[in-house]
């Protein structure tokens, strides 16, 4: 039976391949995206998980929204406004692909910071979406291509990663969440915000969202895989009710309704007292992995490399000379390290800047200190 | 935001419009497709819920295709040739909706007996296919049109529910599941076989498949719903390797993977001891309340109506004399009764048989009685 036609544009995610690659245990991965299990909140959740069955409730269908107490509480924990609603979903990456599928149809323009995450990509190039990039400067989007983008495409909508951006880890500045959110609103273009790294600054101040200035203009995605467990696959989309409907419709031929038992083991944790020193914990953690990488990859790093400082999230994003970045994250798999070369995080890779994205958060300081050990010497080799 | 072309041709499920009118307590609910909430096997899942959290690896990211321990089990419990593999979905919902989206073009043709399954139609609607019906007889779908429809429409799929249908209950015949078989392999039709009630038999000899007559010409889905929770929201796919990957790949876009905790929870339940003597319970149970509903129909509806036996299932199907049958259902429903209207059920509505379609496996043996009398006594009225 021959695929379909969108599914044949869709290439299988080189980061979930090199993972299984990765997965050998004499090998230091800086290639996924995962947290670290032992930051898991498993404790903070083993009271509702114990009590589970004594809630019948969460075993019957549910409403395809959400379990209400849990949607109740994020209503109220987000402060959204009262004209916005929530769906709860199976990890913020359905929310992505039911907005792609409520939304677009084939051909629709939606707009991306270049490079950009890769599970966004396989969304919209799933319903045949036409991907336009702009570039990135340290403080978010190039504002000038980006209005010239929305002149000249009209696009639909304009999908972003403001806080910690997945790879290069760029935080966008107030003025750019302004801007951006002037612009949407200007060119009527609807802003997708994805906000998966968002709780884990470990430096400086917390921003508000962009949608926080175009609330009428923005759907925004919440993951808790980072700050609870990726596990339990549970995100929150939150948006104006006209924006959050057709999603809901969407999500009931899906699946019906994300697991309830997953929605009320979330709830119970959000819940928890401890909730708020367990995040606290987890940033230290990050904080001290980054700094440890940061300063490795500063002291052995050839020159011909650049290396920009996060405040959070989970990436380092390193610039490298122009070379064949595959071939380079090949041979560093065969010496013990595996990373994710540049051109996967580009809709177009043809001809884009090459770079390596390091993760930090799922491997100890002594692992990260080997790995740089290990890149240093062959990027000295290369380069 | 307009909402995409592909979403504008679905409507919404009546039958969830139903549900949350039907929730009002005074009631009696034979809308729904619900399992009986006493039923659920939670105490045989505590153990494991009350031990999850000593099992941190299912609260790290895992594998596309499901848990590696719930895959494996699977593929010995249902003697998966070695050709085949598996996929746990979000409930076998998510499994047709990404078949629906791996296989199907635009325009693509769709075979299903009418009337048929709703969540299939919304699926196969979501991707613009051009859904061709067949009449549905006693024993299964009318063969010869089958075979003049596959002549005919060259379908990419036939989709299909052999053991007892939703709506009508209908379990198809030995002879019928050979022939539907030899067709789909001659003219190259791939067979899908969705089994969520395959479990429910209550009377007579459990029959093949048809998947075992054609197994490299179909794909089967088995919903966990009817028999452990619909909660959880597990179900699984199952084919061969070659039909299978794609919908790995599209699942890996549409949500990463379905819970991990989940998966082990519905893994305990089916390695307990006791869960074949639950499910003799519950078809026990369940005999009992069609038993109930079927006599009371079977002494007080109009002669003008019909009824059928069923073997199984959840939903008995009632022909009723030609009227206009949403009316009907809002008349029985200010009256205290719930019931789905068939029009919901044919994706072409107009001019099709009335009927209703009645499920027993939700109310006590009472309020079967009651709302047959309340039922009765409105079709008095109007046939």
């Amino acid at each position: 039976m021959e695929i379909a036609r969108s599914l044949q544009n869709v290439p299988s995610s080189y980061i979930r391949e090199i993972l299984s690659a990765a997965s050998d245990p004499s090998v230091i991965s800086l290639a996924g995206g995962l947290p670290d299990p032992n930051t898991f909140p498993i404790e903070l959740m083993r009271p509702t998980f114990e009590a589970m069955c004594d809630k019948p409730e969460v075993f019957q269908y549910g409403t395809t929204a959400g379990y209400a107490p849990l949607v109740n509480f994020l209503m109220d924990y987000y402060q959204l406004l009262q004209n916005h609603s929530a769906v709860i979903c199976t990890g913020s990456q359905q929310g992505l692909d039911l907005v792609a599928r409520a939304y677009i149809n084939p051909g629709d323009t939606v707009v991306m910071e270049a490079p950009s995450y890769l599970g966004a990509m396989q969304v919209f190039g799933l319903v045949s979406a036409s991907i336009v990039t702009v570039s990135q400067v340290d403080s978010g989007p190039n504002l000038e291509q980006l209005e010239a983008c929305f002149k000249a495409h009209s696009p639909k909508m304009f999908y972003a990663v403001p806080d910690f951006h997945n790879p290069t880890g760029v935080c966008w500045s107030l003025e750019t969440r302004k801007k951006v959110a002037e612009l949407c609103i200007e060119y009527d273009v609807a802003f997708i915000e994805d906000a998966p790294y968002r709780e884990l600054r470990f430096t400086g101040e917390v921003l508000p969202l962009v949608s926080t200035f175009c609330p009428d203009h923005s759907i925004v995605f919440r993951s808790f895989s980072k700050i609870a467990s990726p596990g339990l696959r549970i995100g929150v989309v939150t948006g104006k009710k006209s924006y959050i409907d057709p999603i809901i419709k969407i999500k009931q031929g899906a699946d019906l309704h994300s697991s309830i038992p997953m929605q009320a083991a979330l709830l119970g944790l959000l819940k928890h007292p401890d909730f708020d020193e367990h995040l606290t914990n987890v940033k230290a953690i990050y904080k001290a992995r980054y700094q440890t990488l940061h300063d490795a990859l500063n002291d052995q790093l050839p020159a011909s490399c650049t290396l920009n400082a996060v405040d959070g999230g989970m990436f380092i994003w390193v610039g490298i000379p122009q070379c064949d970045t595959f071939e380079l994250a090949r041979e560093l798999l065969s010496k013990g390290v595996a990373v994710v070369p540049s051109p996967v995080f580009y809709p177009d890779a043809e001809g884009q800047p090459s770079a390596l994205r390091l993760n930090f958060t799922n491997s100890s300081p002594e692992e990260l200190v080997r790995a740089v050990e290990i890149l240093s010497k062959e990027l000295n080799r290369y380069c």
